[in-house]
């Protein structure tokens, strides 16, 4: 028995020098993520040039952050472990939607819009009716619940990527829903898009074999008083990317149908319907 | 037998998206880093908020880095994650000088000094005598080693966090063996010091708390054509944080004598050989 650092003991000795006050939580995912880090160099004998890599790699994925990039969500992301994270956090009853990933393209205060007004304004994009309604778990409508949505546009990109092209707000909004609990606003089709692939963590899914796209979705933000907030997509079945979401943020739940219309007043038609769980439901 | 991600398969799914034709090592390395990664965050039920908190924590890591500092290698640093990687990187036969942390503050082509010189040019300090003989597995001399040394001044700061302060290259030198292998140089006896804790890390050893101090030693970086370089350090066995290394970088084995002499030439003596690896030599 050492006082010392040591190969087979370096858990023990990193760990055994945490304080007796301080946060009990902290100290619970402190000792497990040191368990676990440690257990991951002496699986694979981490060499020293790839400890050296690694500094550099997590170096320059902080020093690409911006206020308008955040690399290491998208390093956590294509990790999968925002989205385990996610899952953790939202276990529900099986007729609950289910959530995914937020993602970092979200504004908050999108302007507030009247049910059947459209969030596309730039007349680009294959028009789609969105609608469906918001229900609690025994399927009872709820009223005053407030559905932000946001997409891409038609060439993939969100409106926070193009700054400087009009109109502002474009492909977002947020409704809120009536007595009957329904929601209806027209958009376009969503497109695939890639995720940001020119930092390290674009480097990083080259070097992996992958690819950096996202199969087209509709983000959902569901919110009202008394209920889990649902932060959600719902995708395009079809799309050539469902099986293999670079973020791994798709659900078989949430693939949405994409009816063909095209009636004169629109293109497609993707109902769906949303359930929320009470907030002071147990979460697992 | 899902296509999709689920929290009871989100290993499997990340890592089956690897491609096949990457290289094979990177595969490994991978699929073992997903594995311990999602593992840790079922182990504790990650929280929403301590990811966010965590992305928060990696970014600032990442934006402190600077030419002069490296945050990210404190943070590998103070959760013996350096340490870790080091001895896996250096098992050597048990009578063969260990290795230790490399650390920040090493600069590459320090004054190339004679046998005997002094790198202590400010005049501070408790003088000292460093002697001892470089030697390989038989004991026999190793001739033109270089022994690289370095320490911090009796301020508990190294040369190059005080860039403005002369003389230039205080405590630091290089000497090179003859065909008897013994080194001889003077220097101080070295002092505690504290880490950087003025940044994310610092905050992150307060609240587990840590102590950011390192006990005293004398840095060598110690190479000689045909054998396995030595990097490490020797220890002052009675500094108060001898058992409680910020950065657990302290073994048994290189805890050196600091002999109180006190002769007029100098004050403390401390005797340590060297004993190399033919670099040949199997590492583990």
């Amino acid at each position: 028995m050492t006082r010392y650092f040591t190969e087979d003991t370096s858990v023990e000795a990193v760990n055994a020098r945490m304080g007796e006050d301080i946060d009990p939580r902290l100290k619970t995912v402190m000792a497990s993520l040191v368990t676990h880090l440690h257990a991951f160099a002496k699986d694979v004998d981490l060499r020293q040039e790839e400890w050296d890599f690694a500094i550099d790699f997590l170096t320059k994925t902080g020093q690409i952050c911006s206020q308008e990039r955040q690399e290491f969500i998208l390093l956590s992301d294509v990790l999968g472990f925002s989205m385990l994270v996610d899952a953790i956090n939202n276990r529900r009853p099986s007729q609950a939607t289910e959530n995914t990933v937020f993602g970092p393209f979200h504004v908050d205060n999108a302007p507030i819009r009247e049910m059947g007004d459209t969030i596309s304004l730039d007349g680009k994009g294959e028009r789609c009716r969105y609608e469906g309604r918001v229900m609690d778990l025994h399927g009872a409508p709820i009223e005053g619940a407030c559905v932000d949505v946001w997409s891409d546009n038609a060439d993939s990109f969100y409106d926070v990527q193009q700054p400087d092209i009009q109109p502002k707000w474009n492909n977002r909004g947020r409704f809120f829903t009536g007595k009957d609990g329904r929601y209806l606003f027209y958009g376009i089709k969503p497109v695939s898009y890639p995720i940001p692939d020119d930092g390290p963590v674009g480097k990083m899914l080259s070097a992996l074999g992958r690819h950096p796209y996202r199969p087209a979705h509709m983000h959902y933000l569901v919110t009202a008083p008394g209920f889990q907030k649902i932060v959600t997509h719902t995708f395009v079945g079809d799309d050539k990317y469902i099986a293999d979401d670079a973020v791994f943020g798709v659900k078989e739940t949430l693939i949405a149908p994409f009816e063909y219309v095209n009636d004169g007043e629109t293109i497609w038609r993707s109902p769906f319907d949303f359930v929320m769980v009470p907030a002071a439901e147990p979460v697992s």
